[in-house]
């Protein structure tokens, strides 16, 4: 449904012609400086209009805080955040009233709900996915105060054209979003970029749209984080990322490839490793498991890469069928964007947030459960 | 945590040598006929010591319904079923008490309660994943006889032996369990399967241990499963795929294939076909959704899959570090499964039942609550 | 926390002086007729200046629907309401900052969350009631389209004023929401109304408050609602009373008088009934139970109380404590309500309706799921 | 369903002939010492056949740790506990095959799954509240650990017998289990106690039953418990105890007899007051408020109390109606408890242990979540 997380938890609402779409926040800490500023970049970094490569429409996307706030301290309550639908006018989509459109999500729609938005996607629509970067900028400002946690993600692959792994890996901790922003397809590789570049003006001369991979890296997650065993923090990961619109594919770590390996390759070797305060922790020289193990954080870089097929909506022409059963040529009228990959970074970021603030506070609360029995076994980690 | 599911619930327990392991299954269905056979068949699927392929250990798994069922039908209240653990003594594994197994869950859990199970892997083993497969052997049921659907998994690459994927597609609706456990390696191909098996054997004679993937398919499922915008079905899916130990990947439809595709490729046209009861619907061509379309099925085969990194525990020697952080070899002793994929195929279909299960009961209050409302727009799928 | 319910789910937000308050629900039937029209009949029943019985603040109170709607019908997707805080500015309440209120949530919400809204009360103000009963003008306009259920509370005592049981068991049948409003405090017999108005304008001339107690009679609620065993549908309704402020207990049927009964007394014998289709079904003379056996729904009648203590906030002179622990007289001004049962009527036919709406999808769901095994025993109850 | 608690989490099993009844509890502290014995004592407290006041099967209710626990320790995982049903087979209740027992579960049980245990009441018997108490005990040994919480409930009245609750206020601190017990009707005041004894005695002699109160305290709660707005402190506890068979109200603080009072008799005025560690809060001098203001504990003793109608199951004859609906009298055969509440005394604590683990647990998240921001506004309580 339209809620997510256990304690730090977010509900969403709003289609794409309605008056508004936004979000409720609830479980954000007491105490914490929280203003409109704080949550507006993420979303500027979503919207459509930003390059050639996104679609022409230009939504400000100007977000409003309703509740939660005062004084510019939130005061623990839920936090109900607000962006305005400036075209609240269906229009441009009345041509595909009987058509369903092949690959979108407007004949499971009619089919599950018995009716559906007259346009644009309604709920389905990237438009739905504000609310989920609104409360993500929440999150991530918590996660970085009260942890240093840094959330990174950016295109690694438009079609086939791909940053290899290991020059990604080998930047994890250098990586910022500036650099990212540099791009605009958010690849973070000059030269890759200006070929991606190139490839998505094509697609879109072609009237055609374009797959690719986003690949995000998390700094400082502290070990422990993730709850056995339904919800081990990739499962809980992957939940999110293919919650996304138009997501095919998750991976963490070594991922799909990890699965031609030996074990005696794929094996992330301990060593000790300085920890905060002076004590020391064990650390992997290499990171196939891609932060994670046994479900739970271990203390290195959280790696995965999200697939996402080319957008549905294209104006090439299709034959396709009517509601009605009907055959029909279908050329989609209206700006869409030809690769949504360079505007889902933030998307990515922002359900990264909310996985890890719900992980982090449930751990928090089973750290604070135990902290007056003493350890059993061995136990370094600093925490 | 240990709960899945919101009206087909599952909660599990049980870590590898206490007493012994299972679960709670609430929102069983009332009426149905269920017996300890009907569970029984999956859980020998998963045990070990099935072939070569798997570990000699020779874990009886006979289960238990301890409530829930009077007379063979189910009461609608819940069903607990337990599996004893017949060797309750940790041993074989007391070298390992001071050193973290590389890639494997015993640091993580130190890490993360301060105190971990002495042995083997604890709720991280393998053998949490009875709970799951008695659950799911109950969904199914339900599943298959309320809606007609089949889950049918199996063995589609081991290290860089694969199925091609085409032979796959153009065989789901002919596949059926019986034909994937022929091969001892549960891949349906009679030379593909011979290859693995010599891959395997090879792989353990090294000590060694190798990953592979898991292909899903489910027949029969209706349109209208899944619950946008969160709880998307292929969301559900990946939360439930990414929950089982040793798991790295999931993808749905074209998977990270597709993201190399323009949309004018990739879109799954629809045409008109036959539904049940005489009238018609929509259908697609192909199947690059995967089922799948906004989070919701189309009606289509569901068709997933599964990466399973090689198992962590090898009896390769392994140059890691102690918990104190001195350097040691390991060469971990005992029996252990050179490959999982084969034991995990009845793991991932039970996962893949507790989601459809939970899905198909939430639509069906969506269904029952709008009944009274006439439908709005185009409307035929039969339901 | 903000959100209740399972399947049909409210989250609210939204405190005294911020932009405003108000809900999101999710799980709202598709392809309902809904307009803000039939949201705000309850709203208003529900603002401060109806009457003398009142508050004066006059606040208007005027519900938009945000999403979830459009062209008049429900989408299936969540339905967002918001109601704008005209006088957004702290203001009347500055007095008070140092000053705890006696039994007002002051001092608790500081406790908990080290900060608090500046005035009103925040989140535990009356305000944050109006995003639940606008949730639950949409839950009951549900639960009458399709079962016909009627929900009606009505004021039965204020302070030792007190409507006796029998008179309303008797009339519960006929009960409506327009012959409770006859009465400006809420209590549907005029001689006992009278004295009650007499006895709140006698409190509110001497700057003090009163309690009440509110019943609610629930009408044509099917069998089978409720969900063993720890969402019993009275444990259901017992949490939804007591999550609304100001309320110190709850009791169905005989309550806490059947405590000082015999079984032989108290039990309601079964005698037969018809029932709806011109088949029979078993109804029972007397309600003792309330409407609920073994936590479901029995087709009589559901008939609870709800106690509200006297409100906390008076001008009466208090001798209390500064939050630095001084003693202090305290003297709270502004308008406030010298009894809150009568504007509290709606609200706990919003709470009721919410209980109801969810009870009534997950047993949707149940019935759905076993629709296709034939029964097993009796089986008479319409379904 | 059954499922409790959001984080300190339990899910039960087992009605009354299966093979037993039990629970998992999900979200138990890591580390802490943990043996049957610790469990034991409140299930002992639970059974039947202590006294003449109970009913005379008796069932020894010896509990099983299947899981969660090694060496006595903890480990973070579910500890599921196990407690086998002597007496499996269906037998003394045939006779009520064709009759639903007036003001039982019978009906509501087979209208609602369309089938039902065949005897004992199934799911709905006094049986299923086992695996609460052995949770209850876990929880309440971790509150004690932690935090210094002591619950102790008592019989308050049985019939029209009732123990002055002035009494009760000024005893809440010196109130202990043992002393309880020292009752054979769980009611600590001799002269009351043995009156309670002959009436219950006169009762069982008419093969009637009768109905009862139970009061229960709470000590060394600190500030800050319980989650605005739906999950208030008090809205969980009603929840909890609701949820218990046989219950028909709760009421906390001043309760029902506060609904009669003005606000300045009321409200409980805050003083000055030392906390732990040299420095000082507030209390309050009085305390009808029972605990709780706006939904958060306030730092005094929690008292709330719960009435129990009389068990609707009686030897003495009953006029009532088959399920076919022919009138036919019965007189159940058997041995059934003649009076409750004194068996009651430990499920109720249960459940209150339950409702305060997962407040703790929540509140210490929210805690940990802003403990590196500096309080806003007055903060002196101690936490």
């Amino acid at each position: 449904m339209s809620t997510f997380g256990a304690v730090f938890r977010v509900t969403t609402f709003g289609e794409s012609h309605c008056r508004g779409v936004g979000c409720i926040v609830d479980g954000v800490p007491p105490r914490m400086r929280l203003c409109e500023g704080d949550i507006q970049g993420q979303l500027s970094r979503r919207r459509p209009g930003q390059s050639a490569m996104t679609t022409a429409r230009d939504e400000k996307d100007a977000v409003k805080i309703l509740s939660g706030v005062e004084h510019g301290w939130t005061l623990g309550t839920p936090v109900a955040l607000f962006v305005e639908n400036l075209d609240q006018r269906p229009g441009d989509y009345s041509e595909m009233a009987d058509i369903p459109r092949p690959s979108h999500a407007d004949f499971t729609y009619q089919m599950k709900y018995g009716i559906r938005a007259s346009s644009g996607g309604g709920r389905s629509s990237a438009r739905e996915t504000i609310g989920r970067v609104a409360a993500g900028a929440i999150a991530e400002k918590w996660l970085r105060e009260a942890f240093g946690v840094e959330i990174v993600a950016f295109v690694s692959s438009v079609g086939d054209i791909s940053l290899g792994g290991d020059a990604v890996e080998a930047n994890a901790k250098t990586l910022t979003r500036e650099l990212v922003d540099m791009s605009p397809v958010r690849c973070p590789n000059d030269e890759i970029s200006s070929r991606m570049v190139s490839l998505v003006a094509s697609v879109k001369a072609d009237n055609d749209s374009i797959g690719g991979v986003i690949t995000c890296v998390v700094n400082n997650v502290p070990c422990g984080w993730g709850e056995p065993c339904f919800d081990r923090l990739e499962a809980s990961l992957a939940h999110a990322m293919l919650s996304i619109p138009a997501t095919k594919g998750f991976e963490i770590g070594s991922g799909f490839a990890g699965t031609r390996m030996r074990g005696s390759q794929h094996n992330d070797m301990f060593t000790a490793a300085p920890a905060p305060g002076g004590s020391s922790t064990l650390a992997t020289g290499t990171n196939r498991s891609g932060g994670v193990q046994g479900g739970i954080s271990n203390g290195q870089p959280i790696v995965f890469r999200v697939a996402f097929k080319p957008p549905a909506t294209i104006g090439k022409a299709q034959r396709t069928a009517t509601f009605s059963g009907n055959d029909v040529v279908l050329e989609a009228k209206g700006r869409h964007d030809p690769c949504v990959v360079p505007r889902a970074v933030p998307i990515v970021e922002a359900m990264t947030a909310l996985v890890l603030a719900d992980a982090a506070m449930i751990q928090s609360a089973r750290l604070a459960s135990s902290s007056a029995y003493p350890a059993v076994g061995p136990a370094k980690c600093p925490q």
